[in-house]
């Protein structure tokens, strides 16, 4: 595998911190989202809900609703053929998939029963209340370890509300545990999480009755799969169907699924010949959107008296919702595959039950299955610790793996490249970590609660293949296409550094193409932090496809030999000499058969793929300083320091932005968010009055370092920065806040009440 | 180079009479046009056109325009930076291009002086009336022939009106004209037409302020050069353009040009920063799209007793218009380069001359110099027929090439295949010749005047190297790229007949993009009858590509070996066996990296290019029957017959559709059309009231019949069909006309009263 930087020179572009091309637009307010198109003739789709966790539909009376002025239909499921969204798992998962409609029973409070169609946005919600749902109230399961028992059953036909259950072992556990000199467990929950992305989702459709095609523009993270999932549930070949992805505001894994309602818009737009566009509300995307975390993980951990870890058990139960999503089955088997962590773990032995439940789906967010995993082990680390009376670091330390790499897990990883312990103690030099510790016993001292928190991790990232494209003008410039979607990250700045590294072609006269299944000939989205490991190695290949035309048509027009030629700051020229061509002539040759050799065929773009055949597995260490303020509750994060290692690194700056950006998210689960259903399932957290996204005031501002372990997957020796901050952050939270309570567990999220309550019961 | 079809297979789709895919959209009336397009807040642009011909411009008054209802601005050329419609020559030409608004002086009646822009058309049309501009009217030389003596000057600053003079010789002409028998010869006129497209042309420009980048609708021929151009004109890189054809409604050549409109829409766009808009009227596009045509030329053929060519000798003068535009140059000389037609010359001396003159710029026009070399030949060889009372069509087959081909012209030309004799003697005995005759001698023997007209022709078809693409999805459908951009002709359907041939898949799961240099990597259009034998070409390129692929996967899906495979109707199977395989197993496994081997990319998409390294060269034999009516002097066809030779034929409808439409403007240019300007240079056709279009019922109904002599330039065999028509059709007409006049030449068109005064004269 070629590097991508000559071993004889330095860099210029890749690792500079060039600032995002793509802000111009954005910080001035000109991103144009989906709810920005305006097709003429569009009719606007608004969605009656179900107010049920759980109940039958005896009857729809939509006759008022249909007088409304502006209302052209209402749909309900007895009006459509059977359409769903699309939502797969493994041989041994039982799925059940999501009616874009609600036939006969509804099965989470939010769950889609009819379809207003109106001229007016306006004039489709003012007749939602006039669309009149007869329900039979029936009981409801809206707990996950309340499903387990299959006492109600979310989807009677199965049977059972298990949808998957797995279990993982390896080594002897039984003979871990008996001989283990202590043993920490709990029962640990990861709340319900709204992705909550600046941006709602949103759908457009359009047919073509003459051509017979439709044109389907979404906020999704993934424009290829919306448009084969479409065409498939429409009966359409993919060439009848084009998946346009304007600016997305977020996304955080909630848009990679294909959702009921875009299946919806794409059939009315063919039954009615008419745009129809759907704008998902702030308080639908609380029950319409699919919820991240939801489990409950009961876990045990054996240490011998050095503190060392002699074996992992207990299962993970899994909520899944009422039905099956894209991304729905993915995340707990994610959790099992990185339960391991970065740690040396002889013995494991874990279940893991995914179960439906009357509530709204869940599925990918930010980490996907490996916050989660985090979360546990690092808690149990934790315990441990304070049980065995080690520092958090040195319980750590003694258990981090050394390698070799690859490293092979128990759970089934195969740890590419790694440095974990060299990667802990250079954090902890970094934050100085016993004045810190000595501040803190300074501070207890004064009566003040300050508590410090660690977290060491390795993830996942990257995975498949994906396209990439590069295409110079005849004028010189150029535009990549990426079969990735990013949706804010600023990866076509990344991109664009790649391409002027090995081309010299000014980022100014660079564009990005990404989002439309007509421009890119395949591609597999913006998820699981692939972007720049695998679409961003894409266009890579494509440049040095490029690059080789280049040095060809510079050779033929210097007379000289392709290996003589050489990129300078004053172009293509032939090494030891003066002579050079610049990229502008080389372009102007390339569209001119008569001035290439004549075994090159004119033009010159590049097409290429990258499939990354293992996925690659960042780490790195977290440190928080937290004050709980005794009186309130409240929890001030005073100091936060990552460490993270996503290999080589293109843009630091693109980096520093994950890393701040997935800190707020695994910072607001710790202490503020939470979805909560009430016992008969009613989704209580519908506005931002309820649900409790953190403050600018509350979010910390990161000491972000990164480190720069190659990884062998990619020839951009890149992972994956997405989820780390995520992934990081909510166990060093938690941790920091046990360590200033003194207490062995509260579950998330660390409200002021809950700490407040602990403070004065003493609890744990 | 290989052939299209393997010799021991029959083709399934190349040669087959496919319906075209395009006419559903087409017949429905739900084409979508430049004009359909709508943008929120588009604002309207209306010119204000020069009345006059040659003026000085005093003064320009905007204030009362201003202040009609939605009129934002009105811009004069004091308003904007120096902003040129493009046009180039050879080294040896005096070029001077189109500004976008005049300055200073015009030059033609129609020549856009002033810009308004108001929010709707209406309010820019209204105002056009309000806009003052003081003139000071100066002579002018709207003829030619008089622009030729160089006494009023249409560029003073270039000291002379030639902007073009070239001399082209071979042989011994005076000694040729010295011993000749007989010399025949005549100034013959070939007036301007207007291309008049069912659409008029139209653009739509608006500016991405944020992006710093252009969208540009137009009704064009040519995106990408459309892209480049306008790119160049307001100092923008390629990549900030992106130039979308919709569906054009004919262009006949006119289109290609890219015209002062097209540039100042884009700068408007730019500077208003909202969406532009200009739609051509009619009346418009009488003045301001190129005419076609617009020579004068003087020339004497020497011949012996036998009626064997001696030599030809002459000057052709060429009207270029006051400017010129990317296509004004070309015609010209393609005229030398044609003036050998089909027949042995041994000697020739050819003066061109392409003048300056105060009139609409003149370019491509359905042939672009082609049928006015032929036009010319072909009544040389008819009067000669007539002197030496020789029948046209034994004096013509004693006069053609009878090879070897490749056959160089004295003229330049290399003519790749033909059958020339062989080709009239085919079409003598389709039409039964000698009955023919002997019909036109019983009719006249009536009193009724039976005329007979015979052409043959070559003609040059095809140049320049284009893109294709293949992409086949995921689900086995296909998309096929092209960087031709045909408008009504139907190639698609033609493309998607050699994809299917290659791939076996379905026509109905084939669709066409074009027309868009964002989803196309480049492309020169379509123009030149280039499309198939270039474009289709390229694609056949593409196609196999991907078909290489398809063998690999298929080989791999079989466990067998790739040249073991093979395309039959139950999919890729096994030779020899049953087992097979369907293109949508190989395309989801093309996409599945898991079950491809291991030396293939992921993907299954084909690009290629297709260079024309030579031209390609059709011919023909086309007999009209005509009467002339003695009381009305009106001409009715009676009968048409072209036999027409353009290689291999992909589809016989999509031949015989040019075919058709070729001979109605061929006949129409013979005896209807003409652009007139009177003696002070107004531009007297501005409607068709006054520029005589042939009617349906005008039009006859061609007998069209196609031979099959491959061309050697290019896989598919092909050559071009786009121009055959008009070139035959007018000599045909003429030589018929003249035939039924017993009258050696009359200029066209042929109009009932120029031909009933013939008759009244005895002219001739």
């Amino acid at each position: 595998m070629s590097s991508v930087v000559e071993p004889q020179t330095t860099p210029k572009w890749i690792g500079k911190a060039v600032k995002r091309l793509e802000d111009g637009k954005f910080i001035s307010g000109k991103g144009s989202y989906l709810d920005d198109l305006a097709l003429e003739g569009t009719l606007h789709v608004a969605l009656v809900r179900s107010l049920y966790a759980h109940a039958r539909i005896v009857g729809i009376d939509t006759r008022e609703a249909l007088e409304v002025p502006g209302v052209l239909a209402v749909y309900t499921s007895a009006d459509l053929p059977e359409l769903y969204a699309p939502g797969s798992g493994g041989r041994d998962a039982k799925v059940v998939q999501h009616p874009v409609l609600a036939r006969d029973y509804v099965r989470y409070t939010g769950q889609p029963v009819a379809a207003v169609v109106a001229t007016s946005r306006a004039a489709a919600q003012d007749a939602l209340q006039m669309v009149y749902v007869d329900y039979e109230a029936l009981d409801a399961v809206p707990d996950p370890l309340q499903a387990v028992q299959d006492g109600t059953l979310v989807h009677p036909e199965l049977g059972t509300n298990h949808a998957l259950k797995r279990r993982t072992s390896a080594g002897d556990v039984a003979e871990a545990f008996a001989k283990a000199h202590r043993v920490v467990g709990a029962r640990m929950v990861q709340q319900r999480v709204a992705p909550t992305p600046m941006e709602p989702r949103g759908v457009l459709a359009a047919w073509d009755g003459i051509r017979e095609s439709l044109t389907i523009w979404s906020s999704t993270q993934m424009p290829h799969d919306l448009r084969s999932a479409v065409a498939e549930a429409l009966g359409l070949a993919e060439n009848q169907v084009r998946a346009v992805t304007p600016d997305v505001g977020g996304a955080f894994g909630a848009k990679i699924n294909v959702y009921p309602e875009e299946i919806l818009a794409a059939h009315l737009a063919r039954t009615l010949a008419r745009p129809v566009k759907w704008v998902e509300s702030r308080s639908e995307s609380f029950v319409a959107t699919v919820h991240g975390r939801a489990q409950v993980a009961e876990l045990e951990m054996a240490f011998d008296a050095e503190g060392k870890i002699l074996g992992l058990r207990g299962r993970v139960v899994a909520d899944l919702g009422a039905y099956i999503l894209e991304t729905t089955l993915g995340n707990a088997p994610g959790t099992i595959l990185m339960l391991q962590g970065p740690y040396e773990i002889p013995a494991i032995d874990l279940e893991l039950i995914a179960v439906y439940t009357h509530a709204t789906p869940t599925g990918a967010y930010r980490g996907a299955g490996r916050p989660e995993a985090t979360y546990y082990l690092e808690r149990l680390m934790d315990m441990a610790a304070r049980e065995l009376k080690l520092d958090p670091a040195e319980i750590r330390l003694r258990n981090l793996i050394k390698g070799p790499f690859p490293y092979k897990t128990l759970t089934g990883a195969k740890y590419d490249s790694g440095a974990y312990p060299e990667t802990l103690r250079k954090l902890l030099e970094l934050t100085d970590y016993p004045a810190l510790r000595a501040e803190q016993a300074r501070a207890r001292a004064e009566g003040r609660l300050l508590g410090i928190g660690l977290t060491t991790y390795v993830e996942i990232t990257g995975y498949g293949w994906d396209t990439g494209g590069v295409r110079i003008n005849p004028d010189g410039s150029a535009v990549i296409f990426t079969g990735t979607s990013p949706h804010g990250q600023g990866a076509g700045t990344g991109f664009a550094q790649i391409v002027a590294e090995r081309l010299g072609i000014p980022l100014e006269r660079i564009s990005i193409v990404q989002g439309d299944t007509l421009a890119v000939p395949y591609g597999m989205g913006t998820a699981g932090s692939r972007t720049l490991s695998v679409g961003g190695s894409a266009i890579l290949n494509a440049a040095e496809k490029v690059r080789a035309k280049v040095v060809r048509i510079a050779a033929h027009l210097l007379e000289a030999a392709p290996e003589d030629i050489v990129l300078t700051e004053g172009g293509w020229g032939v090494q030891g000499t003066d002579r050079a061509v610049s990229l502008e002539q080389i372009a102007q040759a390339a569209y001119n058969p008569r001035k290439l050799p004549s075994d090159l065929e004119p033009g010159l773009e590049g097409q290429a793929t990258f499939n990354l055949k293992e996925a690659n597995y960042p780490f790195g260490a977290h440190l928080a300083l937290v004050e709980v303020e005794r009186e309130t509750g409240e929890v001030r994060v005073l100091r936060y320091v990552a460490l993270d290692d996503v290999g080589v690194v293109v843009n630091p700056l693109l980096v520093e932005g994950q890393q701040q950006g997935g800190v707020a998210q695994g910072l607001g689960q710790a202490l503020y968010e939470g979805i909560s259903y009430d016992e008969i399932g009613y989704n209580r957290s519908t506005s931002f009055l309820e649900y409790n996204l953190p403050r600018a005031d509350q979010v910390v501002r990161v000491e972000a370092h990164r480190g720069n372990t190659r990884s062998p997957t990619n020839p951009l020796g890149a992972k994956g920065i997405g989820e780390a901050g995520a992934i990081g952050a909510t166990p060093t939270i938690v941790n920091a806040v046990m360590d200033a309570l003194g207490v062995k567990h509260l579950d998330m999220p660390l409200t002021p009440e809950k700490v407040w309550r602990a403070l004065r019961q003493g609890q744990g």
